[in-house]
């Protein structure tokens, strides 16, 4: 299963630090899809604006890496349109949205980063109680 | 001024995700050091058996890298002690404690650490309550 295997990579990494920001955007994406079938850049602009206030801004191209690995897992599928007029000024916007299996795994995804995000917040909380 | 300069790296590289772990090692290496003049593998066993229900097992050379950047910051000095018999079968042994000005220093490098936190605290949390 991609998804185990993903989370074992992770491990190995960063050896059970904090939770690597592809797997939390991964997280929010599948969040934002679920909500609306969009292109990369509208989501990017979405993220960047919720996490004004803690100066997080994720970069196009982490984005991107982000639905990629979603679409290669069987999660998510791209779909292409056609914006403007396809005679004279147009451009092809790539949209993701859920495969038919998609639903099922994405659950199972967010199940797993519940427990992450749940020791991360622990774990820094820790860090605020043995520190100060 | 080292430690600012320092944080203006970590926010170029991940974009304002959550804190690094070269970071998080230093502040709880200044809380151990000040507690106690011990060697790099000491602070790694009392880190791994602090952390262990969270799963998080910093490596030998991470603790290394943050001590040696705590030293070039002038926040901490390296001492050599013997171990064993000298005639015979002896180890030397790398401690560290604080320079004269390295108490000031981290006071500050702690302040900024304190907001990294919480920062990274109120991040996770959100992500709980967006995709939950």
């Amino acid at each position: 299963m991609i998804l185990v295997e993903d989370s074992k990579k992770e491990n190995l990494k960063g050896r059970g630090y904090l939770l690597r920001q592809r797997s939390f955007l991964k997280l929010y994406l599948l969040t934002l899809v679920e909500k609306k079938k969009e292109y990369g850049l509208h989501y990017q602009k979405e993220l960047i604006d919720m996490f004004k206030p803690y100066g997080y801004k994720p970069t196009l191209s982490e984005i991107y890496k982000s639905l990629h690995e979603l679409s290669q897992e069987g999660i998510l599928k791209r779909s292409k349109k056609i914006k403007g007029d396809p005679k004279t000024d147009f451009q092809e916007l790539v949209y993701y949205q859920f495969t038919e299996s998609g639903y099922e795994k994405a659950k199972l995804y967010r199940k797993q980063m519940k427990v992450e995000l749940d020791r991360c917040i622990g774990m820094l909380q820790k860090a605020v109680q043995d520190n100060y």
